[in-house]
């Protein structure tokens, strides 16, 4: 069996060709779980690992007994990375496996996914402090950065029911509207339906209520991460946010991509924490020397864009957005674990942390259109002639990741993509 | 059987002795629904309605055969009236079961009750309007009411994970402080925790994603309701709470209390929807004649409070605060379904939904400290001569609820009692 850094040897290659392709996003040293469908009918998820364009039905490989993904994140660290080794052995080139586990492929096109676990809680978090100072800037142009922002990693409480898989197709959400100061709110729908790019980090192992995670424990109970969007209706979310914050404007829909990259596949690719000169140093609680050294993610991100005459006219989806997470994020994912159960609330195998939308530094590296717009009074032309202040139905937004470094593997994150649906008939 | 009125009758009675006796939360009448293990080491939750001091094994009956009480609670309006007709005509004096469901009761003292069903997301309103404008003077003086607050009932998404049963004992949380204007926020155990005294609403059969509930139907959505005491951390809540809401302040424990009170068994307790004169009418999506004739709830609430100090003198607990849902909510549940689904989230059956903190007009109605000690200015005596502005150590703080009108029987909510453990040892 191969040692949990064989995993990442750049030189290993798997038995499955699409693998080794360039630019691909599962290669051998990603192995990404999954939750599927095949297209024959069969009703229960199973769980599966992404490798090139197919999928390894991980309990068909024997490696594992059960179809429950939560189970699976609640394992210890060390079984987690004793699965990965033998994944990793098993998919490799010249594995003794390839015979007995080629039956247990399926072509990722035949499969339909699910959203990758069992989400109790969700979570979302503010950590892109770019995204927040613009944002603070269009709703309280005189107040951008609260004065909590660099203590506290903010957060609040997200809806679980309404999460999807990529692929969703969601409707354009009825809310509150507010016009002139003197006028009453009417219902509408949204005229300022928005993404937000960010990325879902997936809790392992939990916590009993009443006992926090201290930062050095934090990593061991983050399982992986995903790509996460945000959708957010503006107008609504202006009007109903005060004082106790979104809510509508939010819990309508919200996507998340089919494949848990995980802490050890993303371990190549950990970068150093860097706080500009002169804000406050974290408290002892959110500060490790650890965290400081590699807490941060080197993650490149990406929005596309596809609208409905685009897909029409068979042109491509274009590129809106290009930024890496570790210039967007204030707080990494162990901070934002031991902020969570600091009070003691107990986090659960399965439950997503939003890291918020990550936002760069400049303005073609922002993460919604609310930023990229500037609150809609800039106007995005697209290369086919047609412009947007927000989304409009019919479009197509994707959310692309991917890690690169020299002397590693690229491994990707697949993708995350909705579809806006015009809204159903408003009767109310 | 008896129709769904009769199970109403003042006259009804059980072969249940003690749901007969003046006072019991739990007469024929009422028939809560809870989750209990017996103290015999059955691991297993079971389905059980409260009758008198017992507990009626619903499975036992032969009336379900589930042990699933959200299958239950998503099941139709018709099949829940039809239920609650067969156990009261089961429990009835007189009754043919009496011989055979005699061995499906358990004393209650015998029995751990659970959370009453699996909570998948939990929301928290804000209809409590004297409560807002209380603690909106608190928190911004010179901006108390919100202008959004007569047009759209606020709300926010909280943590499910950590809502546990009436006997809960919660640690005091740690969480960031923060102090005098210049001085940087420091980690400590709040100094300021609180309850509120709430109504959560448990909804039943749930709605797709995208298909609003309208207010005509709402009310066929939920299920019951209980007692709920929504534990706040009122420093962490004032240092953290802006831009998005609470979040540590709050996530750290609830207790709700083991009986769901049927809408079907608080049928008589209905009561108008009073706006006041002045105020704008609900946009019409918020608004129905049934909504306006009896979508209030007629209930008495009450908060008790019993320190360490007066248990170990056997001293009862006191009474901080009795008021009625009917004054203090500004809006009824039926108002919170339709919004709360209005954009397209999706309510799943035992989701809840709580009402915030129920505080009448009067300053003894109060259901929370902050709001009956000024913000901790004015300490209240208590009878043996201690006295409070928070909750410390060792204090059980109990909530009752019970409703009562001419013409009809008495029925109670039980009892949502919670103790403060101190804090664990601080290593962070």
């Amino acid at each position: 069996m191969n040692t949990l850094n064989e995993t990442h040897d750049p030189k290993l290659r798997s038995w499955v060709a699409s693998a080794n392709e360039a630019g691909c996003d599962f290669p051998v040293q990603n192995l990404p779980f999954g939750r599927f469908r095949t297209a024959r009918g069969v009703e229960a998820l199973r769980i599966g690992v992404a490798i090139g364009d197919q999928v390894l039905d991980l309990r068909a490989t024997g490696l594992i007994h059960t179809d429950d993904m939560n189970a699976l994140m609640a394992a210890s660290p060390a079984d987690r990375r004793a699965l990965r080794a033998a994944i990793s052995a098993g998919l490799a080139e010249g594995s003794s496996r390839q015979g007995a586990w080629q039956g247990a492929l399926h072509a990722q096109s035949a499969l339909e996914m699910a959203v990758p676990c069992h989400i109790g809680d969700y979570t979302d978090f503010y950590t892109g402090i770019h995204h927040a100072t613009t944002v603070g800037k269009l709703f309280r142009p005189d107040n951008p950065l609260m004065p909590n922002y660099k203590w506290v990693p903010i957060g609040y409480h997200g809806r679980a029911s309404s999460i999807g898989v990529s692929g969703q197709h969601l409707r354009r959400p009825l809310g509150q509207l507010k016009g002139a100061a003197d006028a009453p709110p009417v219902l509408g729908l949204t005229q300022r339906l928005d993404y937000e790019l960010e990325l879902g980090y997936f809790a392992g192992a939990g916590n009993a209520l009443g006992e926090p995670i201290p930062m050095g424990e934090a990593e061991q109970h983050l399982f992986g991460l995903a790509l996460f969007n945000d959708w957010s209706a503006r107008d609504v979310q202006a009007w109903e946010y005060v004082p106790l914050g979104p809510f509508l404007s939010k819990n309508f829909a919200s996507t998340v991509s089919p494949w848990i990259v995980t802490m050890e596949a993303l371990a190549p690719f950990r970068a150093p924490l860097k706080r500009p000169a002169g804000d406050p140093q974290p408290l002892p609680y959110l500060d490790s020397a650890a965290n400081r050294e590699h807490g941060a993610l080197d993650i490149t991100l990406e929005v596309w864009l596809q609208t409905a005459k685009m897909r029409e006219a068979g042109a491509p989806a274009v590129r809106l957005t290009r930024g890496n997470a570790r210039e967007a994020a204030y707080w990494t994912p162990a901070q934002l674990i031991a902020h969570h159960t600091v009070g003691g609330c107990n986090l659960q195998p399965g439950d997503l942390l939003g890291s918020g939308t990550l936002s760069g530094r400049k303005p073609d590296e922002a993460g919604s259109l609310l930023e990229l717009t500037l609150g809609g009074k800039n106007r995005i032309t697209l290369p086919n002639g047609e412009s947007r202040t927000f989304l409009e139905d019919g479009d197509t937004l994707t959310l692309r990741g991917c890690c690169e470094r020299a002397g590693a593997v690229r491994i990707g994150l697949g993708e995350c993509a909705g579809t806006v649906l015009p809204a159903v008939a408003l009767d109310a």
